[in-house]
């Protein structure tokens, strides 16, 4: 291996969700530098990141409004413990984020990332019905294909498959229901003529657990890691109603998409809902630092406003909570939102990213195509009018991934999923060089 | 309340480990800048950080060699997805860690926190006995006062105590064994002429069941959040004896004590142990930003490497897994004990804090004092003779806490134990001033 870089990230890293084999033969790419959409690496070449670097990056790479914001932090305040102990960037942010968001919620809690800040929502709700005298609700309800993150506690309310089958006798039991995949309905139904039949089997299920049950978790509008999937506001709606007349908290986990990815500030928007808690994380800070969010209602945060010695108190808290940089960060992100109309800026984008994306449908090995905001989905399939999925060992996702990179551009499939997750600082120019080059990767990866 | 900012903060921030009913009488305090061991809050008053901001501040406040190292990152590259892609502050970082942990841990895998670091351990030792045909090992050791973070996986392996017990439903099964907490021994002897009697129990559970054990989760000379418990090396030694002896997996928590607090860079150099798996944060940007990382071993590492369709890889990842800042804030932080000669400079003051805690020992209401390298406990009790403890409900640290604030003093005690977790950048001056302000406090407290 030529670059000593290389070599000694061969010799110490260990990286995430990676095989670490497969760097044999692909090393992993050494990034210098990034501006904008671009990441540059140290031979010389660059890419596209159009996956906002795992989805984190709202306003581009080196925005100078957020260097500056971190620069000044910098030079008063890099952190304090947040207990007994606070300061303005945390206060402003909370402040920012109680009105961008449904106005039942009004209680920030600070954490690191967005395991964490999940891990926070069900330990707020389960013992919520503690404090509450309803000590028996203690089952989570999850989608079978959602994904709320790595640790074990996110693990439990996410669905099982190749993330964290390994880990199952890990987890604590939680009831799953079907994921709204329209492209593959679960009732076997089609969009134009259902009637959100996907819904009913949560419907039964909270009919006749309820009792049992402190919360439901959802990613709104977009299961990320689980494809993609993109379903209607209608289903979001529905859930929203039926977890009310149930009396079982609702978990809105906004990691992926708040922050305008899905062309609203929050996803959950688009289906007029107020949940019990949203979970944020990734582009609260436009992709510069760690921060995990979790919001919730007056209502909640009484249940555990007590008298000290009741034992009502919630004892969570990592030694960053609320970190004054993160914070300083995270209110340059919405800054910007506010004072460059990011969400209006972009909606022409939308349009094009929805065009584009529609434009691939009638490619070969193309099963479905769909979007939400700036996330665009392509579901490659072995075989359109059967719907047969390639298999784990073909491996089509690396090979689309490789031949992306030789045009430019950082496209990392899910599995057979293809998609784009785009910085809403993209600009047209680039969205179109994306597409069209993306088209080109798909065209030659399955002639 | 007259501060308008607080006012904010009471409306929407929910602090952590806060029974948020104490800040009607009690409102946080706002901190506006910091500058070595000093905290400034608005109203004009300063704090000294004696608990380096929850145990994670090393080389003071406002350090210009880590702030201009984060500046320097910030005119590069903030953030770039770590799977597919490296940068260089994260190589370096890997390389430098490599170099001064021990020396078998040679495989570094990056996270946020502390308790995604303990996450991370966890699930690879889990997934290491799956991958080499011993997935009957999965039971995991704990201490019955240990503490390891507040994820569900983290809190599953930690004692259970007033911080998590209103969670247990939630825990997977896990065995727990005496804590070697000399001043209340569990086998009733005394350290002066026990034999590490307490470490029995644990042989007698690896032998019993060692081939259900994965692994054994410890703290390494200091059982922190535990109440600052302080054991003898030869115990640390012992565990690594026995765990390797029956084929489970040692697992050392450095979160709190790494970096220098207790005089050696890791408290497990003083037991001269090699564990199989490290965890690391807290120090590790020197208090900057939230950074975890998990070391690991050659033979660990070898157990995932395989060809991807053989599913032996190690799912996990965070999106801000090795977030360049916090890299860079972490290589300066390391580079400033090498040209500083951290270690060597903090130990006459070591001497001094030692020195000046065991000078409270005769105090009334002292029972027990003790000390590491930098930190160090005063444990209260009710009866000195008896070592009856106060009670959950006096919250005498409260009042200790309270009386600290009037001295300019942040002391935050963990229930009856007062403790100093120092940033090694303390001054000789500052420290004699912090001892001579905490007994005036105790006794004033105390009377």
């Amino acid at each position: 291996m030529a670059d000593p870089w290389l070599g000694k990230d061969r010799s110490y890293i260990w990286h995430p969700y990676t095989q670490m084999k497969d760097c044999r033969t692909m090393p992993p790419i050494l990034i210098e530098k990034a501006q904008g959409l671009k990441l540059y690496a140290s031979d010389g070449s660059f890419y596209y990141d159009t996956i906002a670097s795992w989805w984190c990056n709202v306003h581009g790479h080196n925005h100078p409004v957020i260097k500056k914001a971190i620069k000044k932090q910098l030079d008063s305040l890099e952190q304090v413990l947040f207990a007994g102990f606070t300061h303005k960037p945390a206060i402003q942010l909370a402040e920012k984020l109680v009105r961008i968001t449904p106005k039942n919620l009004t209680k920030i809690f600070f954490s690191d990332n967005g395991s964490t800040a999940v891990e926070v929502a069900l330990k707020m709700s389960f013992q919520y019905w503690r404090n509450t005298g309803a000590a028996k609700k203690r089952l989570f309800v999850g989608l079978d294909r959602g994904y709320h993150g790595d640790t074990i506690g996110a693990m439990s309310v996410s669905g099982i498959g190749l993330f964290n089958e390994a880990f199952a006798p890990l987890f604590f039991p939680t009831l799953k229901v079907p994921s709204p995949y329209c492209y593959r309905c679960p009732m076997g139904k089609d969009r134009s003529s259902c009637r959100l039949d996907c819904v009913r089997p949560l419907e039964t299920l909270l009919r006749e657990r309820g009792k049992e049950i402190a919360a439901l978790i959802i990613e709104p509008l977009v299961m990320a890691a689980g494809g993609m999937i993109i379903y209607p506001p209608e289903y979001l709606a529905k859930v929203r109603e039926l977890t009310g007349k149930f009396n079982v908290h609702c978990i809105v986990d906004e990691v992926a998409t708040g922050f305008g990815r899905t062309g609203t500030m929050f996803a959950c928007e688009q289906a007029d809902i107020q949940p019990d808690f949203m979970c944020l994380s990734k582009g609260i800070t436009s992709g510069y630092l760690p921060l995990g969010v979790t919001l919730t209602t007056k209502r909640v945060f009484e249940a555990f406003y007590a008298d000290y010695n009741l034992k009502k108190t919630f004892y969570h808290g990592h030694t960053y909570t609320a970190n004054p940089l993160a914070c300083a960060a995270a209110n340059a992100c919405l800054d910007i939102f506010q004072e460059q109309a990011t969400l209006k800026a972009v909606k022409p984008l939308i349009t094009m990213l929805r065009a584009g994306i529609e434009d691939m449908r009638s490619l070969d090995y193309v099963g479905d195509v769909r979007s939400a905001g700036m996330i665009g989905a392509i579901e490659l399939v072995k075989d359109k009018r059967k719907k047969t999925p390639f298999s784990f060992k073909e491996r089509i996702g690396l090979a689309v991934y490789k031949n992306g990179l030789k045009k430019n551009l950082l496209l990392r499939p899910l599995g057979n999923i293809v998609y784009f997750f785009l910085p809403l600082g993209v600009t047209r120019d680039e969205l179109a060089l994306i597409l069209e080059r993306s088209r080109e990767v798909l065209c030659e990866t399955l002639a």
